[in-house]
């Protein structure tokens, strides 16, 4: 794939997937459940539809609502993942594991029977360890957090929506118990309230699909932006991070997404899903409508439709 | 056992029994381990034991140290569920389950699989949704369940010891996850800072086993305190929750605590135990050191030794 | 209760109490579903309704078809029980568990966790290992079996039938599940094939409610059988099942029927229900549609309506 | 990577990569554990180590005891689930699942939960429903197994090792209550004695790394074995049987797997592991001694220093 050749034949498909993959799905947006536990989700409208492809030389692709800002959820635990990640190095996994979890998201069980280490960093649990870390590291955690996605996305604008940080907060019982949980384990030093505002905090950031594939960009070019030459991890953290994004990046639907799609990616009930293929290129999809799993349907199937018609997979 | 003759003798075995009880456990009390998870609890000298046994007609028998103050912690749960059964009737069982649980006493998987609704009253999650419903009744829960309490120990001068219901709020993670945890199940409604602060309190009260053998006589007369008079359950709530107390109430050691001492009672982490033999009596025992379920070990085996002598048991 | 005056009047009772019943619970035949598993149970008019009731003084009141034979299958497992724990006495307990399982009673889930000793001998997998116990310690295992079964009966004309067996073990595969699995950890020593054998040939057996209780007179009586005189366990032994029955004997209901019913007893998917009061009577009910655990609906509302007609329960 | 310069100057490195790699692991070999649940395995001698890589090309390099057989075990499931997947194609999937696990190979809590559909091919349960399907489709399906495999490792002399065979199907019993569980769900349709004689046949075949390295090569190839031009998968379906060896082919450690070696593969607890990189080559490995999920702990590590010396990784 690094065949110089091969990528600029790539580059002069995409047009025609895009326009492709925009008609196919479009049968699917009704049938996905736009994310209900909050006001603030459920009134998206579930016919969006956007997509945005950018090489790692700042080519760039886009269809449909790419430039409409949605709210990225989960999807931010990999940017938190990225800090904290640099901050401990390989010591990381003493706080949290690195195997998919095999249950929900938000599940308390196999916590429990681990003894307060979640299984990986995508899941609530592990992302709440993950936003300790940084909240014990820096002096404003949440400001450092949005700042360093703001650079990446090479988007000041980027901010929080604050009524939806409000009502994950009002919500946020489930959470709050696994914050509680693990602290009960010592696996969380900050108090608790601090380490879930900031959790709610870079959940409820918005950003586009080229804002999103923009900000992957990293990943896709083994840890250095290639768009502005920062590194923020080095080519074997890169891979590493890549490495969990396919086993643990979808939810309870990791092996399925490998299988159908063949990238690493990370979603968020807000709808966005991210991938990339290393060396190459890097996607964000969004339309809200879910699937069971609290994948985008549409969107999961617009990146499955991306891989089989242009022929690209790690696999 | 209603026979008036077969009271007497039994009355007139007590003494002797008592004593003896009391040299077959000495050896035992270095055996149980003090609990440790807050300091007020593990300073307690682990060479306690006590014993009172109370009659319905008032007659009173006891051993060791049996007017010593201990933390009652879980044994509070008796008389919290016997205000909210008052309350909301068989209507409670929509809140909370009456099966064993088969799990620790503060396990957050069977709560997970169950969608917030604890296994019975007597295990963390279960007492709390009882703190719930106590918290939403009355204007001045705590004092309300401590005069309660007061009332049917016949003694005002008990109390809160505020040094154990500090340490509790301070390690309390757990009991706060398992409150949020079920307030995202809506099965908690007041604020889970309060309902935890009725739940602390009423675990901090200090008792003895004299005190405690009194507290529990409504429980052995169908409901009505047999030296006051005063009705708190009529005699079918008195005889669920006297069943309630079998199956459920020694934590994961129930199905033992009913095959070897036979009486429906309920421990506590203080190394209290409380039982009854409905229409006779009941007795409560002390002693700090507990067993791998949180039972006293002492004091469990002295009530299996008690039973076993005396020949008294519901089966 | 054991007052001679207050058996005699309880006896005086019990026939007009024994017509309300039947009254009452007729509405229910049509809400419970008949085990359908294998057809000769799925084939059983669930319009059944039979109720014995049988004094240790040998006085018998009945109702309905409690003539009419029915598949005794799990109430089988109180009589194993008894053969296994005369002959390993506490020991027993080095093989199965004694508490209450909080899960289904085929479920292999628990096993796993505890490393292939069963909770209880009720549940399935606890109800092989006794069958185990005993094919390893007789000749005959299953016509000892029967022969006991007979012997406490008083009817020596009780058989297997012959359908059910077969059906049993064509259909038997999650036991043999059960069973392979707890041998895979030692904790079965005899061939699966012939504890199975034993196990699906003692559910086989069919009886009446009359033969039931009158079977059931031992528990009642202290561990001798009060018709014959013979003793099959001694006092706390008797006791001790006695416990087992309430905690663990109703599936995953033990805690539901003890608040309801107040009495240790044993349920089978056949529909009947058999239960003691300690020291003065046995009753034995069939109706063949069950409830969502498994137990005869109508034969357990019967029960409930029973004690608290009579006001007799051990609480 | 499909470069042609690139591909020969990775060529060029390896003879020197595995000559490190040999004396990197060389003090490990005494860490792990050899698997000891049956004899013919516990006697293998721990300080064994191979490795073999094949290009698609058929360019071969070797280190250590490469060409000495062992016991391929686990390995072998790759092969069942290629037959099996030829001839079900996506339908495979009624019967089996595709995501990691998350819980030991052997379990059975997730198989109750999930209503006897295992979670994926590769834990015992799954290979045994995939044992299943060759058997209801073949009318010889051992010989058909594994004359497949000796045709994809280009070697008629391969064979099963009779003593693993017989020791296998003594110590079976896990295996069997696996295979009676999902009986009971119908999700097993052969006898499931045949279905174990089939599973346990294609486990005691015996490969050496070299073998096993060109048996993997059609996984490399886009499912066209490279040196015989035979197709056994298409391409969709080899990317997709690659994506499975990611996420759930190296048993309760695919993460870890993911993480620290980056290539899709499969292991046994024979001590060997297979892995290809898409388009370039295939790796076995072969070291007896086991870490604590069941894989090779040199064997594992041999592959980490593969992936980090010569910087090949799907990520």
């Amino acid at each position: 794939m690094d065949d110089h050749i091969a990528i600029e034949e790539l580059k002069a498909e995409i047009p025609a997937v895009l326009v492709e993959i925009e008609q196919e799905i479009s049968p699917l947006l009704s049938l996905g459940q736009v994310a209900n536990y909050i006001p603030e989700l459920s009134n998206v409208d579930s016919n969006n539809f956007g997509m945005a492809v950018r090489f790692i030389d700042g080519a760039t692709f886009e269809t449909g609502n790419s430039r409409t800002n949605f709210s990225i959820q989960s999807i931010s635990k990999v940017f938190s993942l990225t800090l904290a990640f640099a901050i401990l190095k390989e010591n990381l996994w003493f706080r949290v594991g690195k195997e998919p979890s095999g249950n929900p998201f938000n599940s308390l069980i196999q916590l429990e029977n681990e003894d307060g280490k979640p299984r990986n960093p995508f899941i609530n649990a592990g992302a709440i360890v993950i936003a300790d870390i940084i909240s014990s590291h820096f002096e404003d955690p949440l400001n450092t957090t949005i700042d360093f996605i703001r650079e990446i996305a090479i988007n000041k604008e980027l901010s929080i929506n604050m009524g939806v940080l409000q009502s994950e907060k009002n919500y946020g019982h489930r959470n709050a118990a696994l914050a509680h949980f693990m602290k009960s384990y010592n696996n969380i030093h900050s108090d608790v309230e601090d380490v879930l505002d900031l959790y709610f905090g870079h959940c409820s950031i918005e950003m586009n699909c080229f804002d999103l594939a923009t900000a992957f960009l990293y990943l896709a070019n083994h840890g250095i932006h290639p768009l502005t030459g920062k590194a923020y991890l080095n080519a074997s953290q890169a891979k590493r991070l890549n490495s969990l994004l396919l086993t643990c990046g979808t939810y309870d639907a990791a092996g399925e997404f490998a299988y159908k799609v063949g990238m690493p990616g990370k979603s968020g009930v807000g709808g966005g899903i991210a991938a990339i293929i290393p060396g190459v290129l890097s996607v964000a999809v969004w339309s809200p409508g879910l699937d069971n799993y609290g994948n985008s349907l549409a969107g999961a199937k617009a990146l499955e439709l991306f891989t089989t018609k242009t022929g690209i997979s790690i696999f």
